[in-house]
């Protein structure tokens, strides 16, 4: 007796059926957004976020071959390692650069071997500045050793902690934003705003041996600017306040709008601060704080006493 | 002098000869879930995340097929490529939602051909709302675009935002929870939590236009209910504020616990709001707020003042 | 006329011509880092977080291979089943344990064998810890059942809870940094840390029955103590107040510095508690709360009241 | 000056705009075929080739688990791996069984779950043959060592030798043939065959302690007997002679066509032996022979003398 | 006594030490090769066997999307299904046309954008014969089944035989080979040779119904012309006799110098054919024969007949 | 009416409890050949086939980086491609040769530092034979593109010729052959006969400027050796006429017993050359030969005539 299984096919036949009006209904809803853009420019035209998130491991195996490459390098492997790695990701890295300026590009269909040559040129300016962003990570890997009694080497950091892995993105996905390449540093932040919970914009400046301990819920706006030495924990957000909109009622883009953290400030879990305000260095800034006002360098802001009371049995909270 | 390498053999021996006692004791231990299961049912039974996180890529790419499928459709491919992978997404989430009702079904060993039929009417309706969820999120990709100054166009909310990822798979989700489907839908808002730290109950109702940004820490209840144009800033949290007991002492499932956000509110950073109270329409709660009652529409609410001090030398926080 | 093609030869080539510079740069800033580690012990001596993941998978199959394992075991596969993943498990984990080991070790190249023979050694007592470890999980799933209305069966916080997740993870790695082994803990932590935004330190003593709601943003301290039947929602912080130097500036490792929590106690979303500080058993804490003092048992902790005022207009906030 | 990428755009279109009429006609050319079978039995219905790849994998690493299956296992592990891999390939072939009973099977929609029961029956019959399977693999492996002067012990014919690959393979499906099973066991036939070329169909009976050395283009035909000790060299067919056709014009499928090789038989690379002929016992066939009848035991068999004349300069062959 | 670890990696480092000296010797080996490639063109110009696989993967599925594609295919999806894959296919194989037009063109710096003309004209032209192609393939499948008494339907020669494999990349080559594409169709081809060990060169003119049963070591010129309903055993060659050379001493490439097979011929295992010879209509030509001459329709041709001998004892072959 | 779903749970239930007599019985017959490796060596110890095709994939890329390694290599970056898979390549190669000794080693509990250091050492010098057998495999190329009037360029041998790739395995196998190494050497040589068709014992000493054309089928025995300019067609055999025995009736290993085939000789398809016999230089000989004795230079080896006579009708062949 077979019946179950012809059912099923009928049944399975039925959802098929359905299958040509919606169909129908999603190609009319995604035909505006496609057409647009195929019209322009052509196929092939998108930035691709597998493409960023190979080129990002290859850079992270550049910058620090022993812990993020291959864990079996040779003496003499090493030097080999590193440029077959990066000549790979340069060269991906330029397509993906010219896909984010040809999508960007205002008259591409005039000038899109424009796009191309500076794709290279920007690709060539990154990689020349690729030694620098590694002694800049070297600070924060010192920075995370330093500032966290539970850490027992440096190998530590660069293996098991969240903040650094967000910093070596940061500084790749910053150095593609002050080189003007769209699109993809704020791809290269969100893959490692989803592995840490740490959102870092691009566009934030941040100095020298910084360190997010834990990081979970780390929010860093677009125009911050950070110091030396400064330490964040988790749940902190150097946010905007608000923004004012423009005629049309649509927010006005690139405005100076978030927190100036000065030289040497530590703020701890779940502190908000918002607006363009300036953190005077030194500063420390309790938990949990909410805080969209300047304070001087070498303040200490904490939250108001919380309220303790004997428990009544039967109630909630 | 090849001891080395027999001694590793022995002590690997060693660590062998544990094994019998440990995975009788591992057996023991998960026999009673295992063979109530079996018992019941048959095996295969169970949903698979892999397939599941495999079907909700197939619908990502079928509502977006730009941007989360291929980068490279041609005009008349479009139409194929959308046919093709919501066939096969169907197809796979037919058998899923088979297996979620299976597993919840008292009178299973009486009525499975029911669950069958079930699992097939509830895909074909499945799939007839997709065009509405295309619709509602096309109206949350806008909200991003409108609500950040740091979004420069509407692909950027696609590729970038976690609110955007979180926001598509809670609308799927919250279509499965509606049609009844036990288990899924839960496991759909999982994956989107683990990779946007949003935690989105499958049970909430939320409106068009809907924004959340940066988003780490967001966890929105079961029986929330929100309006049109609502924001939410990370760290926000509409939850229950308890819950009552039934006489075995057991949470009472299913009651309405969490809040009510009408249209238009704004909720920022880390604002905690819990129970059963209605935050008016038009409303703003400010960061770091812990709020228990109903407010009108059109409020403000705002943490106590911070306090600020000098910072005296040496001293910790 | 083809030249657009030359062209980007070119320009590729010029690009190329950069990276002699920058790998000689980049060998350089890593020379320290790797020589050392090489001159002391040679290749392949650092744990692969590739090998780390693997094992871990392997544990949770072995601990609930219904769940995490295969959907589909037979009653008498379920056997073979679990001795299987836990043979390959067990052999992964004595090669990177003493990777760990020997990594640490002071004196290494006068003991190495001492390395591989504490490997085993700790291999096998940790194998004959996990039906208890099963047995811990096994309270902290009907834990997160008990204490969520939203929870409708024994399955769910298996496929569903990022706590059950983490606590997996955490309660194999508290294990491992019982036994002393170096760097591997902390891994493993981390990739729970990765997919749930909950950051339990491996050092974190937990009793029975704990239960992680949502969970995004957690932490949990070196030295926090807690135990049996305390709930914890998102955000909360068991953290440190800060932390003695030493005389050359550098903190004092492994001292007690995080907050003991007593049984019974629940602690609400985003709740910041720092310093060696006992909450007492019975006790509540509500969300947002900072707190850095002790509290007796059945205390009930808030924040102080949050102000509301009415909306005006062309405000932000 | 953007031409080249916007006139590449127009000419992909060009191939889109082909795409519906040929996809039209492809459709029609397999919508009978389609029809046909979904009519009948649903979908899912034919065996998957790359099921039957997997299973043809487990159950060599279950007959040969050092060798085939894991490099590592300890004493005490290669029990349950064996069992492990052992109960998912069974569980998987009795999936494609009854998938190839269900294809076969004339009354299909009155009768399958006899082809569902039949599948449980013959895969259980099936495992139970495997220690005899295992056993003649065995004397396979023996007879490589013994008759190939190169091999320097038993692991090499195991590691290296094709010819052990397609008896592996071959005893597997012969053991699937004798069952009844439909299309599976040539599937598993062509498998080695591609992998080995030697093409052994799986209706072939073939005895103990068979050795094929090289083994590329080898061909036994479907109702070939071959005795014990037997060893075929590369190139060397037993094949049909012809076949009868029968009214219709068809060849008559089933009737014994292919030749029977007695005991102890040695056949070199190339030889052609066609026909219900019997090769008797102790015989050996030469190279490149062409043979169509019988020969009696201990026979001689070879090519006519070759002709060798001097080289004339200029001419070809 | 841990000496044999760092003695194994000072014995590793020797290894490194001898690596720039080989490096430098293959760069200069393939000095030339390369440089005169990337100065011609740039990179990514030679055609990727990655791709091609790919592309041949893809075409089959849509020749016999039931048979290569997916076993699961709706009557609605089937449709969708072909769209898809066929859009893709069709898109690789433009970029791998033009890298084989750019590879062969004589002039390339002048007229590469006529390369990327050709390259859709040629894909475009291509996907148009598809549906012939398919027909062809399906009188193919049809001799399969009447020629083999061990076929038992039509499903297994689509399933099983090699034949059927070759043919279709055949078909595919060919029709590539006759537009004129350099380099890809001996791919296509090459592919399929390594499959099926049946060595078809593209440009091979052969009709419908053609069969080649068991097929290993079958190889067919590149100027063979064979008829319809030809049938081809395991090992037969269809070559040349010789070429000429020309005035430099090369062959001279080109010319007609294979056979031409006439309908309704079968060529038996092993038989080896060469030169511009014609085999008549209707002919049979036996194993193992080699034939350098013309031979009239409904010719038989056999081998000299073979010398059987009493086995004398003690003696080799 | 679920019966069918739980009945088919007790069906698989049925297999399932056929299994532990099974693995019991496949344990035993595999009991001898694991322990006495496990008791003499520990366990990893076994070469690894996937270890070996990636080992050999490496080689390949180094030798012939444009063709086999990446199509996208900027000039600068060729040198890093080189450097970095080799020093991968080597370093699994002295692994995979270590185990290759241990395996070998007659007293290997007594000496395996021994089988360490050599596995060094020889690894050390195959490398610093690469560029010669570079210069070898080039030569091959050019002699693949004179010898086929088909071939179009020297890069078409390299993408498409079996031949090629066999020679390619054939040159690195061979040369680990002469180093001593057991076991990896021929499964190089496997790898490449299954891909190919083309059986190279790599014992085989084959001289300069080597062409197999078409390949399938062809075997060079052990022993033999072949001059420089030598060009075989498929199917060809260079064998063994038979071996002698020892007093206990095994083949005596190692004597030469393959042809020699001196400079300049042709050897057409299909042709079987047995024994210790030599071909003189200069020699053709034809296709389908069978051959045992030694003919002198510029000798012209041709088949006896076949016999063609009219086709009777009604007759098979």
């Amino acid at each position: 007796m077979a019946e179950p299984v012809s059912k099923r096919s009928e049944m399975s036949d039925e959802i098929g059926s359905a299958l040509p009006k919606v169909v129908e209904a999603l190609c009319l809803a995604n035909e505006e957004l496609l057409r647009r853009r195929q019209r322009r420019l052509g196929r092939h035209i998108l930035p691709s976020r597998e493409a960023i998130v190979g080129i990002v491991d290859d850079l992270r195996a550049v910058l620090f071959p022993g812990h993020y490459g291959a864990a079996d390098l040779s003496d003499a492997g090493v030097h080999y390692y590193i440029g077959a790695r990066l000549d790979g990701a340069l060269l991906a890295l330029e397509e993906q650069v010219r896909r984010g300026l040809l999508y960007a590009c205002e008259h591409c269909t005039a000038d899109c071997t424009e796009c191309a040559h500076r794709a290279v040129a920007v690709t060539r300016e990154f990689a020349s500045h690729l030694p620098e962003i590694r002694g800049l990570l070297g600070s924060d890997v010192q920075a995370a050793f330093d500032g966290d009694p539970a850490a027992t080497s440096l190998d530590e950091p660069l293996f098991c902690y969240p903040g650094v892995t967000a910093m070596t993105h940061h500084r790749i996905a910053h150095e593609l934003y002050r080189l003007g390449v769209p699109l993809i540093p704020r791809m290269v932040s969100e893959i490692a705003h989803s592995a840490t919970g740490i959102d870092l914009h691009p566009g934030a400046a941040i100095g020298r041996s910084f360190f997010i301990d834990h990081g979970t819920g780390v929010v860093v706006g677009e125009t911050s600017v950070i110091g030396d030495r400064v330490r964040l924990y988790q749940g902190v957000t150097l946010g905007a306040k608000g923004f004012p909109l423009d005629d049309a009622g649509n927010p006005v883009k690139g405005l100076p709008r978030h927190p100036i953290v000065e030289d040497d400030v530590v703020i701890y879990a779940g502190a908000t601060i918002l607006g363009r305000i300036t953190i005077g260095r030194g500063s420390t800034i309790g938990g949990n704080v909410w805080l969209t006002r300047s304070v001087p360098p070498d303040s200490r802001v904490t939250q108001a006493q919380a309220r303790t009371e004997a428990f009544e049995s039967g109630g909630g909270i």
